[in-house]
């Protein structure tokens, strides 16, 4: 069984390492598997992408732990979430909003039941005290219904589109990664069929859409369709964000001919 | 069988990697768990306060591997502890302060059994060439008493604990973690029973002591207990020490009425 | 079965997290073992030196993925290579030059077959499309003769070595490590027997040849031989680096008497 954590806890504290320690000591056999600690701190919409970006490619059975949580120790809910395939471990502030989207038949839990809890409960470390023991005995074949009672009022949170516009669709940057590459919304599949694509970002046309960034000159900007199939602005060899500054909310617009 | 490690290493270089295939190579069937890498460069403190958080949610039996060593190859001894649960194997320069602390009962070898280390011990690098080796051997059914003889004049390090004052209690912060949150020294069991409690930090009085972040509008700092039970000096959805400046040795006072 | 990871990906996004998914969706029971995510961006000489002196510590049978892969989606080969121990998958652009060197029974295959690859490989992340599915392939008994033809026409790489000069020789600094240590190529095995030894860098004589940090007053430079058995440039208790520029290419001269 594999339990996989993606929180804004970062390395160098004790948070990430305590969490697994429960999780070991509940379940000595669970194969943990950190997606990233590394989101910033209390960013939810950045933990919402990443965790869009890596949950599929888990096995079926996998449960996912999402901690990005600047309400913890308030009345905000917690969540079980069971889709077709994964379970989905997160506060209710809107984290699981792609999930949600591309999962209509996901049942969604409070989680109230204590006895799936740490003894004396903090009221600053539910990641250690919450969800890692929840987790770990889900691992043991408790039930996700015998965590708490069906929910509905859950925040489904809101998911940017592109638009489309005459002659074209105009959408956004939601995500820049390590690499500087600025991740749109705008997906492949509306940009198939198209004849002749232009892709105008910062009032420049950039050469696009290229297959690969050795399609331009070293260091040039480029627009192409990257690993999540969702239109990308790139250079080559270099950080597109470092050459030209990219933002999360940035334009960009492509139009056909 | 699980093994903990806490370094100063950090992630980027090969030591890490390359003490995991030490242990691997020893014992394939091992757990391995990172708690930290990422202590500042030979700060003991700071890996003396993170092992504490952390160990002792680990299951029994786990062996933790700390290696913050700016001694490495001088005459330092190698210290294998044993406690009620866990086994320790730090360098001897006080990282393990608050292990023995808690642990009178811990027996203290000192390493000196070369037919569980690695050929050609370097000089500087003996996470690799020692710690993960030994660790493994311990896996393997290895007595800890064979590693060598009892040793009892390890360091056992100095543990600032605070001072109580006509009508309060004095403390400091002892760590500052990565929300900008900054622990003290001051334990929950000394506040509790108090009816009146002010907590002053910089010549201001804060709102304390709060339950949550959310007792506090946003970006105010606050005082509450977090999730180690002692004072914690916070900002809700903000880095208290980005917004009033946190070090390490700040003075914290509580009064009580 | 263990599976190494060396890449540029950062530990902020959600590269290694998937294709740690799509390695345990095809075996579960691997273990996974990340050497290093935190190679700066494209910088394939820094991911062929963290590997040199990290692979040999695992197990016969490891599975060494190097993602380090500026040519990404273009027509550069990826490359399978069987040692007596180890297997390797990296793209071809030299970063295997260390293993190439010290290997020469390696036997070398062009990988080729797609039906070990995800489906709808991407032209940006082959890390998790290809060489993470790869990799999960060759652990349940997929032979690699059957990934692709022998190849012969792969990228050698360059090796930088010491030049022996009147008296001594001469190196460089080939790697700056978390702790500010400058690893030199000039190995231990060319300083030995050898009576009187100097050590110049920038001008200055070191205190040198050390057997360890102590044998200086703190803070001051010393040449010794580091952890990989090459003569490393240091400070002790402090970052050599920082207290003197350190920078890959600097000359550093032994001579003898």
């Amino acid at each position: 069984m594999i339990i996989t954590l993606l929180t804004d806890f970062g390395l160098s504290d004790y948070y990430v390492g305590s969490m697994k320690g429960v999780i070991l000591s509940i379940n000595p056999g669970i194969q943990i598997v950190d997606i990233t600690h590394d989101i910033c701190s209390r960013n939810v919409e950045q933990a919402a992408f990443v965790l869009k970006r890596a949950y599929s490619y888990f096995p079926n059975g996998t449960i996912h732990i999402i901690v990005v949580d600047p309400g913890v120790g308030s009345e905000r809910s917690i969540l079980a979430v069971q889709t077709d395939r994964h379970i989905f471990l997160a506060p209710d502030n809107g984290v699981l909003k792609y999930i949600f989207n591309t999962h209509p038949e996901a049942a969604v839990f409070q989680v109230t039941n204590t006895s799936t809890f740490l003894e004396n409960v903090s009221r600053t470390f539910h990641g250690r005290d919450i969800f890692a023991s929840v987790a770990a005995h889900l691992t043991k074949g408790f039930k996700i219904e015998t965590l708490g009672k069906p929910f509905r009022e859950y925040i489904v949170g809101g998911i940017k589109h592109p638009i489309k516009e005459p002659g074209g669709i105009s959408g956004e940057i939601i995500y820049i990664d390590k690499f500087g590459n600025g991740v749109t919304n705008i997906e492949e599949v509306t940009l198939m069929d198209q004849k002749k694509i232009q892709v105008r970002f910062k009032s420049q046309i950039l050469k696009g859409l290229c297959k690969t960034y050795t399609d331009v000159p070293a260091g040039e900007i480029l627009a192409l369709i990257g690993s999540g199939r969702t239109l990308e602005i790139s250079a080559r060899g270099a950080s597109a964000s470092d050459k030209i500054g990219l933002q999360v909310g940035d334009k960009v617009t492509v139009t056909f001919d």
